[in-house]
């Protein structure tokens, strides 16, 4: 036995060290930990650093003034030097939720390579952890049943060319027969087609509603709402080009037109439930402003609409396709749609657009339900509005 | 148009600044920077640092020497420091390839975060980049039709377990009625169903091979070879857990036994072609091992099988699984599989291993065609093997 597993490390270092998979290998510190009074501790080893400081979503936050207005960013902690060289801070017990952080080193940014789970939000990447006991409880994977996460690629007619998506069917949806409602969650700007798998926990808060009953398994699409790109950063022919802040195509109405596009494919790839009842569509921030302008400009199409901090105030004059918005809400609400969700968070820098968008509906008569939370333009908020959202479909 | 602007502005920002998606933003610089004559350059901007190196495949490797034997690691280059504070390097011209590195600030390892392209690797992060002009060019994402990838979940009667696998239908599939020939495809000691979709670039491979017609259309299938678990890290109940070179379970039969669980829940939910000459199996390193244990324990199920710098000569007494090996060949033999193929590069640490599995195939009459690589056991070579052996199948 003693032999076998000599030969087995064999192979497993003669992989590990081979010039391809390198001796860059991990780090032997445990960080984060997260204990069960959910306080988290964080340590990098850096003995010969001078400052290390951490910033998180999960400490304190500090107030930026721009141009645009005042912001919240994240707070920052001062980690302390031990014995061995290792740089640690303990936060304080933390409510449950997904957080991220990053490193800094005498003032250059790291991630924590003790810690594989990074995520990419637009142009920058940083660590992230979950904090089970609340409402992280649904963002981790659970022992359920769980459905499939395809990327595909669909032909836009509309754009003239094959565009990515993400679509997750639930669990037994390749077993059986039968049809279901589809829900399109569309993402806000600067993500894509992959930005409510990654931060925003997508799969698992459905499969973890859907297993509880308190989902309908449903098939979930997710597009890519910059119509200037086929796909996420690296999946195009445009290679592993840098992110950047360039804002994307979008609110030129080009979205909104090419949507059918996107609706076509899955109906005729999917079994879906081909009518309104059967056909949800909900975004965040400009997904929000998508959201609401694809569900008016195609009424007879989605009985159930969710805006989730969105940019739902924006005129945009000489576009044909933001024109004649009264008359097509008007229309809208003729159809008599089952849920018309508003979200927003009372810090959200958009809080009063969307107070003045329930002005405009509530003088036109057209029923929704609003709901406040408290914090701002936020993933947290955005994951948590997906839960609220989710039980009140297809039922 | 200007005010537009600044209104869409004012959303980007909102969101990047506000306290979820943080100011850890991306950085100015460009780095890794490809320049036509295939050089690279690598930046990070340190301007307190006293020491910044680079470690990369592409650099002249070192050796070293462990218990287990003579290895190669990445080579290390040191940064220059310029007037703006940042460190940079230059590399020679590279050979076509996709390439691994990460940098070290006084010690202290670190990725390039001006590049938000990171490859896991067992316990590892790094950044990845491709350099165009040979090899590589099957490795970026071209503008060809692409497949789809599902990541989806099976039951595996065999281990009692739910498991997760990762799918690649050809472009096409979806909206036709064929059947199409599987590739099996395995993955090596630590790595898991993402291995080959991460840094064997299997996806683009596939898709570019197919669009010149130099692959057949096909379905590949990626499982899980580590029975100790349902997935890769990260993706079951056990949670953001620390992958550590914990040894797979392995080698013990259990894989080779529950395969029949994979190809079963394939065969019932794919369009595929249900006789061996439909049918191959290939894997590196442990990958290997199992695909020639698998290919011989059911001889009239594979008319393909490819061995890829593999573990073949493995002896492990007292399992009935890994028993009858020449007799179980001889049957192998006997069904005339249309290619057995062997590739090793002559540096491997297990080019012996080979060359004595060569021996007793030899020695059997056993036909099979050996390719020898320069190199040793590494990705590129894994890489190089799968864009040689897909053009032998199904054809």
């Amino acid at each position: 036995m003693r032999k076998f597993l000599l030969s087995l490390l064999a192979l497993f270092i003669g992989g590990t060290l081979s010039a391809q998979q390198a001796l860059w290998s991990g780090s032997e510190l445990t960080s984060p930990e997260i204990h069960p009074d959910r306080r988290v501790t964080f340590r990098i080893a850096a003995p010969g650093a001078e400052r290390v400081e951490l910033m998180g979503d999960f400490l304190p936050t500090q107030k930026v003034v721009t141009p645009q207005g005042e912001f919240d960013r994240p707070g920052v902690a001062t980690l302390s030097l031990n014995s061995d060289g290792v740089w640690e801070f303990t936060t304080e017990p933390l409510t449950s939720d997904l957080y991220a952080y990053t490193f800094y080193v005498d003032g250059i940014k790291t991630i924590d390579l003790s810690h594989v789970y990074l995520i990419r939000d637009i142009a920058s990447l940083a660590n992230y952890f979950i904090v089970e006991g609340g409402a992280g409880n649904n963002y981790v994977v659970k022992d359920v049943p769980h459905g499939t996460v395809s990327r595909l690629w669909y032909p836009s007619p509309t754009l003239g060319c094959q565009r990515r998506m993400t679509i997750y069917t639930p669990p037994g949806y390749e077993a059986g027969n039968k049809r279901y409602p589809v829900l399109y969650l569309l993402h806000g700007m600067g993500g894509d087609e992959e930005a409510w798998l990654g931060l925003g926990r997508a799969a698992q808060i459905l499969d973890n509603l859907i297993a509880r009953g308190e989902a309908e398994p449903m098939i979930v699409v997710f597009p890519n709402g910059n119509t200037d790109l086929q796909s996420a950063p690296g999946e195009s022919k445009e290679g592993l080009y840098k992110p950047t802040t360039r804002l994307p195509r979008t609110m030129d109405g080009s979205y909104e037109e090419s949507f059918p596009d996107i609706m076509r494919y899955v109906e005729q790839h999917y079994r879906t439930i081909r009518k309104a009842e059967g056909r949800a569509v909900a975004g965040l921030s400009m997904g929000g402003f998508h959201a609401m302008h694809i569900s008016r400009l195609y009424p007879d199409c989605f009985d159930y609409v969710g805006l989730f901090s969105s940019a739902v105030g924006r005129e945009r004059p000489g576009i044909a396709t933001y024109q004649e918005i009264p008359a097509t809400l008007r229309e809208q609400m003729r159809q008599k749609p089952a849920l018309y969700w508003i979200a927003c968070g009372n810090n959200d820098f958009l809080w009063e657009e969307n107070l003045r968008y329930r002005t405009q509906l509530d003088e036109m008569g057209f029923p929704y339900t609003f709901h406040e939370s408290e914090g701002g333009h936020t993933w947290s908020n955005w994951r948590d509005y997906l839960t609220l959202f989710l039980p009140m479909l297809f039922r």
